[in-house]
């Protein structure tokens, strides 16, 4: 047995390398101790499934509210002797045993009955992701009501669009806003149903069931064994939170790849908005900005500088997330009843993963709830470029007379003039026209068509349908909002 | 404008680096031409809903069944011209623009009218995302209908269950059989989501559909823009065969993650059927075989080799994915209105994801079809523990008399006295359990226990969950099946 | 046998989706037909080495004359065949076999002799990427001979140096420049080491060179088998331009791992550039552009766009890189004498890899050449903070006087006055000085300390040492340019 | 500010999901604590090149030596604080001023002169990174030991080459073991040169060195302001360990990339050779096994279990490296003088691919040397396939005579009637060349080819190659051992 680690302090990771931690639940949702919780949970559940059937006796449901509280068990020593087994389960349940006996003698006997290491981990894994799928929808939703806000609020609050990092046409922040919200609701909705689909996983040594089989067959008459088996399974997912899946998933791990993919797609949401806010305060364009505390933003050598921290962190977080679960996914690759290293792969990649996606997530719902916008500096940046930003719509204008492909070609000759004359797109397009022989009334269309005012196209209408649709779920999800609370 | 590269011939990928693509669908389905194609769909089905709309002329319907087949335009000459504008659409709306005025004069100005490049080439994506979607689909269906069948037929067959490379506890082929249908039949069901509600992409150049309300303005009275344009939406995306997002899309990538997550653990889900066939076909188990036709399977060096060729191929595929799927998550870090770099990332990764996932399922059904099971070898090699497989049920048994720790203990001194005197464990048990004064009756039960007559467990009723469940998905999706065909 | 694909012709990428293909010798350095012709120099590399070693007829040699184009095989049906053997040696073996025994009866006796699939392969990766790594040198050769230029000619250049998106010090354009410059260097210094240490493969079934050493044993004296065997391997190398390696490398994909690393490092390198060249092209910044020939970088929409598409396309290609590089990473694990799958799924992950690897790097050394600086909007943009990129200096004059921590702390708090109030540092500085009762010597000093004519710090030293190494390694590189071109 | 979060004692990570962690020194040396250490390392170092180069007074030694030793900051508060500006720097430079002050008044002013957070974390990086592959060299040395004294043992133990899963040709375990041993070798040799190769990094605020500049000027001439800032880079790399970079390359990441590639592929090495000991150990293979301590590889539900644990770990490990080096190789693309996110994604994820390198080889050296060796498995397992292992030098031998082709197809079809009549190969054959009228002196040749005694092919030559490289570069590093004892 190897000895403990030359310093147990210095092993300690206190988030130095990850701040955006600080503050969230991300640590207390996936530690250790949450995992040592979680498998507590996994095995009491178990038994008291066992209590339910008959197949262990009633004054086990006590012996179980003695054992509930994980913090009661050694998880240094445990962690330590997980290596001789390959898994932390197998010197948990004798801990779990010995624990058990002491609380009343012959009670080991009905801990861990009929399961295989994994079925306790990978249940213990499912009800850590059903908590960090709560916290994710809660900071979600908070995320989503401020952008919601944000999109009713500055509906009318033009800015210019930008694709590939040029100026390309007006739109409103409020659009922009929406277009971020669109994606929260979108992710939001897949983890609901994430949430609600978590299995526990219950099948034996080699997924059959056997030993349960067995030992139901020797207690209750054969007819009934089957129907007593059920009875497990069902109790056992309901006294986690779980739902009773098909079959034992031991080498089928479609359930850890749908969950990877909403946790990556959950960050990615996350980390293109805070992309965006990151552009958005460059210096040269300053259009939106983090209200920062005393403190925050500043730099170790440059007393001025005020960085965008959170937009940075968030980011960070969602360039982590795809390799891991690119990890998650090639883990699916498990060969045998139970694999030689792909499952075991999973357990860091995966509470990584949650980590970061809480901790991006919620950095989201922060930020949101600071972003400054500066509706006048949206406005002046507009102008930088002379009126080129109107050329889509003059086109469209001047095609509903002279035809898309003229039109397209004129203005294109007009923005180029103006771009190497540097001058306005409107005077110069304005002397074109009249070059051309342009009617007086479609010249002065056009020269009114540089204008800031109107909304631009659909975004009002696209902004309604999202801001709609995110508070039609947001109410609905109350009551989910509240089983949440209690499941903590 | 750059020259053509040095010989267009010396360019083309005959699929000798992926053998496995030979005689499936996925080149056809995802080549440059159907690209093209979908390009082609695309435009002509938005200019189709603005006739429907009333926003172009009636004649433009004949106008778009003369453009309608890709293979008039020069796939080729479109490549070449792409890097000037970054993107194929650019160059593509110029040909199929002076094609549409070789047809009627006028035509080209009802063509890309209101698009923008991405809504084009996202919607050509979604396009091919949904014939490859339906063609995997179509795949894993017959795929699922042969382990249904190899479930049904080996139910009773046994053989060893193997955990971390070593022989475990008896389980049954149809129950592993099951167990891979399971994977076939969680992912063939989120499939069908997918490719129920993959979206169209129409937002113009910043996503506001600015140009088209600008257009409905001109040509409709403002009270009915609103309903004008929904009514494009609605038809383009009926044209097509897509559904009609709440927003654009161009910098939300939830879709593209989805799809991606799915393609990905589709191809896991094949890749671990094939590693387990790889494995059960190694020369030592050779509990399974790949039914190989003449000049299949040889290798150039060894005349003997019979190589479980489709197995590996398929594994190979699996490898490839996850790398792939991080690079679409990664893309998801869309800034602005149109990204300067992920939005083009996508492109190839998501092909070759496609072509791969297509390739893997294609191989996986054709390699169940061509499985030979030999239950004799399965036998055979449950023999090589002397009896060690039995330890869990044996253990079972004496718990129910001696109590579980006791039990577990005395099984494993018998375990590793059967394993370094090399005697079968039925024997060293059963002079064990004398010595402990054991009962003559429950001496008989477990000398008894060694025996592979028994069902392992639930291994029937998992079996028949699965495969009913699958069967009933079948019969329901037999209308899907049939509009799949209308599709292509 | 499985019949061809539907139709070849839609199988042929013609680029579509990779515009930054078009021009670059990617598609040629790394399409079927080149690393079909590879299979064809290998093979014939190992016969004359078995000629050079007395284990083949003289002869022989005007026959490996008569097979070296690759051009006289059908790529298509080797293709096509290469599924039954699960790859495509195994075909090719017989095709070329054929065409021996076609120039003289008893000619494919000698070929591919002692030799098992995977050697052949793996030699003709080697030579591909021999060839591609030349390929990527020269042009990164050429990028770097252009940044040198621009580090050298701006070195003068007062820009501002931005740090988390925001404007930080002043920097020269010339230092960036060199900064780009350095990470060339390094990559490309690499690379010259990866060309010249690419192994061939050569080690029969299992890895031991059983077979030739049988036949030199049969046909020479055991005494000198061993010396026989030496020269086989050496010539073998020396016919092929590569290296002689310790052993067979068939699983230790460490040769492999390299290449990919460094490939995916020479993206990214190409990449950073092109980000930067992204960023500063922004319309707000506007510092750099790229010069555009007529028809570039316009959109389908807006006739005034004038996209930065080569950055844009660089830096898609340089995202796509990791996740190729991840699975490369992936197939080190290669179990057995030769794997199962893992070395099957490194053909076309190391292919796109390299071909993305040249598309990066040509599209890098096309970018710089075209790059236009604009010194005056630089200029302009330090200005927009009115005083604050200095703040870093002052601090440092300041701290002279009244040490570093109250230098930082009267600065910071100046710089957030000026921010709030939105006057210029440089004055709000001036009269807390006064305030401070600062002396009139140091007030004068702080103030004139607001100016952009002096160097930033180290910049011009830094931009020598990196220049002068450049162009240092290219003089003493210029043979292996010369050779270079021999080998192609 | 946040709050602490609700329970540090939860966040602890005591190594549950990483139990091959335990006994190694991956969590001393790349702990938050190891971390905060080498920062205080780095700081210092700066502080000491300054009094060095005459730009800070010599009693600043005296207080570097009480500031030396890291346990006397408060590392929760560092982290807690970090969050404000997005990275542990900065508040880390407040905590060590003030301590600094307690020492001596005035100190801090002599603390993180001229130097940028990144300068300090991504020296701490380097030293830390110095640290790892130091124990990374002498863990592999160990390794490689082990495998040497295996390869020369066993260079006569035959048994199954296998390929694809499949008996393919002899060969010996020796050979086995030194392809192995090559793999560690190469892999050694590249960390020798990346850990001499560390550079720090000190540019300051952009990179310039313009606040030491400033410096220099102000207190010493003109004229020796740049040898007196060579002094202090050289005398800060000095004080590290580590080497001078040609410049500041904190948006060039070539060398954090090199780092990444290393620990992946030093991970793969150990992962391959784990996976081979993974495969050689199941059940029906058992040429090799795992020599296991009371209590290790047990199964919490079957007593006779004997996991192959460390085997499993250390795939385990491959599997998750992979995924993080992309991650990394992602962070290449940095754009402006420091990032927006790439730099902060580059921390967890380093140091998570440098504990599982650690673990993964610490672990493999461990397997190594408890690796028993079944040599009578070995060559019973070889008689399974009844002689078709012998099919490729048989063929060699008959094709000295009936030339290649005839001869390969000739025991090609005495193999398939082998396999289907299941006999063995040799009495197949034997009646085939009967048949064939084959001489009786080629046929006694061919019985006697049928034997394991012959060492197959250059097995010993390659052997004794590798072996020899490995003990001449382990002398030749037993300086650098000593000097690695004392770097710790």
């Amino acid at each position: 047995m190897p000895d403990r680690p030359e310093a147990d302090g210095h092993t300690f990771d206190a988030g130095l390398l990850n701040p955006l931690s600080h503050g969230t639940r991300e640590s207390v949702l996936t530690s250790d101790q949450a995992w040592l919780q979680a498998m507590v949970d996994a095995e009491l559940a178990l038994t008291r499934a066992l209590v339910d059937a008959g197949l262990a006796p009633e004054w086990m449901s006590a012996v179980c509210d003695r054992l509930a509280d994980a913090s009661q068990f050694d998880l240094g020593a445990i962690a330590l002797e997980a290596r001789g087994g390959g898994n932390p389960v197998i010197p948990f349940v004798k801990h779990l045993g010995r624990a058990a006996e002491k609380v009343r003698a012959g009670a080991s006997d009905h801990i861990h009955v009929g399961a295989t290491s994994q079925d306790i981990l990978d249940t213990a894994a499912m009800i850590v992701a059903h908590r960090v799928t709560c916290e994710l929808i809660r900071q979600l939703d908070s995320l989503g009501a401020t952008l919601a806000d944000l999109a009713d609020e500055h509906r009318g609050t033009v800015m210019s669009g930008r694709t590939l990092g040029q100026q390309a046409s007006p739109t409103s922040f409020g659009f922009v806003a929406a277009g971020w919200l669109d994606a929260v609701l979108l992710i939001v909705t897949r983890l609901d149903v994430i949430r609600d689909t978590l299995p526990v996983q219950l099948g034996g040594a080699v997924g059959t069931l056997a030993v349960l089989t067995e030992i139901a067959r020797a207690r209750r008459s054969d007819a009934v064994a089957a129907d007593v088996l059920d009875t497990v399974v069902t109790r056992f997912a309901h006294h986690v939170g779980l739902v009773v899946p098909r079959l034992s998933w031991h080498t089928n791990r479609v359930v850890i790849s749908e969950l990877a993919s909403v946790l990556a797609a959950a960050t990615g949401v996350a980390g293109t908005f805070a992309l965006d806010v990151s552009v958005l305060s460059r210096t040269e364009i300053a259009e939106v900005s983090e209200r920062l505390a005393p403190g925050q933003g500043g730099s170790s050598a440059m007393p001025h500088k005020r960085n965008p921290v959170s937009a940075v962190l968030i980011t960070a977080a969602a360039l982590q997330t795809p390799g891991l679960a690119s990890t998650l996914y090639g883990s699916m690759l498990a060969e045998d009843q139970r694999p030689s290293g792909a499952w075991h792969a999973e357990w860091q990649s995966l509470r990584v993963l949650e980590r970061l996606t809480i901790s991006a997530v919620t950095g989201a719902a922060s930020l949101a709830a600071r972003l400054v916008v500066d509706s006048d500096r949206m406005l002046a940046n507009l102008d930088l470029t002379a009126g080129l930003v109107f050329s889509e719509r003059v086109t469209t204008i001047l095609a509903e007379t002279v035809g898309k492909t003229t039109a397209f070609a004129l203005v294109e000759r007009a923005s180029h003039e103006a771009f190497v004359t540097n001058r306005p797109l409107q005077v110069v397009l304005a002397s074109i026209l009249i070059a051309e022989g342009c009617s007086d009334a479609l010249r002065a269309q056009i020269w009114a068509a540089f204008n800031y005012e109107d909304q631009p196209g659909q975004s009002a209408v696209g902004i309604d349908r999202v801001v709609h649709s995110f508070r039609q779920r947001a109410r609905a999800g109350t009551l989910s909002a509240t089983a949440y609370a209690n499941t903590l």
